[in-house]
């Protein structure tokens, strides 16, 4: 039987989560990075773009146009299954180009023998 | 070391995943409803709404105004973490309200007792 949210596991999974969000909202790349899968299968889908591979997720983020981001997020949640898989969840609301959006994102994560990493995500506007 | 791509485990959650395709397109409930995990903790967020539970998903499922689907899909992957993880991810090209569109999709699917199932899944367009 699969344990489903075992509070250690979640916790462990929340901690890294936050590292991600705060090194999000300020553009740390050094934070992403190192929390993202380094592989050619990592996947990240993101509000304008399809991005396969480390190389094209590292490159995305070194060019960014308006690095810093301030959201407010709401439904905030990890999901564990066993000890090694989780999905994490949430929305956010965002101001984009003077306008506030409503957005989505979800990550899935995996316990590699070096720790938790992001091996698929993806983030998305509803429409207006 | 974690097991990705093990060959038999990759075949056998393509097969997982072409059932749901072909269920999505013909708007076949039973059977999407059979691969999604029946759970309170199950995430759907689909193009123009954000579900939590089974019970919101088959809600929505039992009430789309259009309930065919026909879509080109393009970079279809599947990537799997040891025996029990998965994600799949793809894009995708749709007529909507007589516009093409693109889109992706990302699920993550968990193998239970049971059988594989859907986790999480994410559908989003990209912007015009």
């Amino acid at each position: 039987m699969t344990t489903i949210n075992h509070p250690a596991v979640v916790a462990e999974v929340t901690d890294f989560y936050l590292k991600y969000e705060e090194a999000l909202c300020n553009n740390n790349l050094e934070v992403m990075d190192s929390l993202f899968w380094d592989a050619p299968e990592v996947v990240r889908f993101g509000i304008r773009e399809n991005l396969y591979g480390s190389d094209e997720i590292r490159n995305f983020r070194q060019n960014r146009s308006s690095p810093k981001i301030e959201r407010e997020i709401s439904n905030f949640k990890v999901i564990t299954f066993g000890k090694d898989a989780a999905t994490v969840t949430l929305e956010f609301r965002r101001i984009i180009n003077g306008v506030e959006r409503s957005g989505r994102q979800s990550q899935t994560w995996y316990r590699f023998t070096e720790g938790w990493k992001v091996v698929s995500a993806h983030v998305s506007l509803l429409p207006v």
